[in-house]
């Protein structure tokens, strides 16, 4: 008897990504592994069942969680995290450092627990980084939400009365989402500016065709990400940004620090200096928002902006999200099977780094710090 | 005491647009022009009313409408065109082949009505024509609305993991609106393919990047638009659409007829055959749509597709919508102004071709035809 790897229904209201797809199942065949799909976790991914080649179906969620090794996209609810057996390796999201609780139970329910938020950002570990695949389909999604609500094209358009401005958007925050929010934004013909504490994201954003916006702050932090600013430093970059928003027609942002509340960057003054019909969409609505006023799930009418606080927006596009997660996890879980069987190498330091709990431990420091475990 | 064109708030639910922008009553008053607005008629548009220089504000629907010439997007009610005086010139949509009650209230009434759908379509007359300008918005949107359902990215997406491939969109009917949806999700990157029965349009589909697909079928109409295929035509075009039908990830169809029912291009069968998650967006919802279980103004689920039918696409860009609609009514109206008085050449072809009623009568020979007036 191999290995099985069992993937259960998504359970989250809305989530429709699912962790596994057809041509990643068809890699983990051939690694000699069995997989059990509970039956129905396709179907919001719009994935039509037959494309699975090979593969087991059950109709029960307690049958796929009974399994070696568990793939999820969202963490598994404390009901599911205690049928799972002692030493289930379960791969996944899990926010690990908003829920003490969901951190604790694995620990002591002796799981083998991959919080894949915590996967080292080093390059070796870019094919397995979830964060950033989700991100850039994140960035994507808010750049047609912003076009959506928009009063203008954003491309120029030149037609038999005359030529029709192209829409100006700024992007806030230029890691992977804002990237790719800038390079969205670009396709559709729209003029771009965009901010990042980050100095050194300058040429990135340049090279997309869009102009940086220079408040004179500079906040390198580690791990990809930006450091907090002090106060002194957020007046100052207020008052640098306050201009480009004013002047915009969508602004879209997307500044994130891992396991805090996101930064307010846009007060309520800013936004009551926007353009009438500008609209908003910020990214973080649901680590606490970028925007004054925001609300994460609803689309509110604050003065003269429209600010738009989208959820779990890569499950908006769940087939490629799902695609892309799916690989993400495979090239994270696939070095661990040797010869269809499981073979951890805790030497590894991608491993290590993932690694949440194990053998009844919670491992990792930063969450251990954090939580005050 | 000069000309006054009077610009009444719009009342049909949901217009949001206006037939006058601050730049156009700029170019107005140069010609020696007063303008009176209602106030509150372009806050929906997202245009500050500061933005109006030199313009007359009034509270009264009746003050707006109690000018010598009218400027509005959507056709008057019968209780406005009921306080208008005789021999106000109006310009405006009238969907003219849609309601014989107004066409006779207006003749009745002794309104030189102009109604803007009936613009000859020569190339003169291309600066004014507001159904070419109006069905860029929609075609745009229409790009904006799939894009938002689809599950996969339109662009070609590489990172770290692999390669994700591009949606593929087809589009049916390369109209204004069709080509305007063509070049959109080009710009967003997807894969495109596009259909129209006027084989002439080959060149245009191929020029913006797209795939032209073949049925076989001709039907080369008059004034720009197709003309109706008989049903051995529509079979043979069916069978040859399914196929690319079944292939794509969002299908747009842009297809119209004049006066007259759109054509229902997509069955039942072929909405069934679509992939899982496949989007359809039905731009002549309106007008009844080319798709099978179209419902306009709701996006329902039929089958595996999702299926949306927008309606008044233009007014959701409502800003940069009014500025093209003004510019063409400014283009058509402007010729009528000499030395700040009204002086219409009614030996003009545009002009005649345009007008609906004048002095007590229905003037244009087709809207008679069909409503049989």
């Amino acid at each position: 008897m191999g290995l099985t790897i069992g993937i259960p229904a998504e359970q989250l209201p809305g989530e429709r990504r699912i962790a596994l797809v057809p041509d990643v199942a068809k890699r983990f065949k051939a690694l000699g592994v069995e997989l059990l799909i509970q039956r129905g976790a396709e179907a919001p991914a719009c994935i039509a069942a037959d494309d699975f080649k090979e593969v087991s179906w059950t109709d029960s969620n307690d049958a796929a969680l009974a399994n070696k090794v568990i793939l999820a996209v969202q963490p598994l609810s404390s009901e599911q995290i205690a049928k799972l057996a002692p030493g289930t390796v379960l791969v996944s999201t899990l926010q690990p450092y908003q829920n003490a609780d969901r951190v604790r139970q694995l620990a002591e329910r002796k799981i083998t627990a991959f919080a894949m938020e915590l996967l080292p950002r080093i390059s070796r570990a870019q094919s397995m980084d979830i964060l950033s695949s989700q991100a850039a389909c994140s960035g994507y999604q808010c750049v047609l939400i912003a076009a959506s609500h928009c009063t203008k094209f954003f491309p120029m358009m030149t037609y038999a009365a005359g030529t029709i401005r192209p829409a100006k958007v700024l992007v806030i925050g230029a890691g992977v989402a804002g990237l790719q929010a800038i390079a969205t934004a670009r396709r559709l013909g729209a003029l771009v500016e965009a901010y990042d504490v980050r100095p050194e994201t300058r040429e990135q954003i340049e090279s997309l065709g869009a102009k940086f916006v220079d408040t004179g702050v500079s906040a390198a932090g580690t791990g990809g990400y930006a450091r907090e600013l002090t106060e002194d430093e957020k007046r100052q970059q207020a008052e640098k940004l306050a201009r480009a928003v004013a002047q915009c027609d969508a602004l879209i942002t997307t500044a994130a620090i891992p396991g805090k509340r996101a930064p307010q960057i846009i007060s309520a003054d800013m936004v009551a200096g926007m353009k009438p019909g500008a609209v908003v969409v910020d990214m973080a609505a649901e680590s606490g928002g970028n925007v004054a006023g925001c609300v994460a799930g609803e689309t509110v009418v604050v003065g003269p902006a429209t600010i738009v606080g989208p959820t779990n927006l890569p499950s908006r596009m769940a087939l490629h999200a799902s695609e892309m997660y799916a690989k993400n996890l495979y090239n994270f879980v696939s070095p661990m099977i040797k010869e269809g069987e499981l073979s951890i190498d805790w030497e590894d330091e991608v491993i290590r780094g993932t690694c949440l709990t194990h053998d009844g431990e919670v491992k990792h420091e930063g969450v251990k710090k954090v939580l005050g475990l």
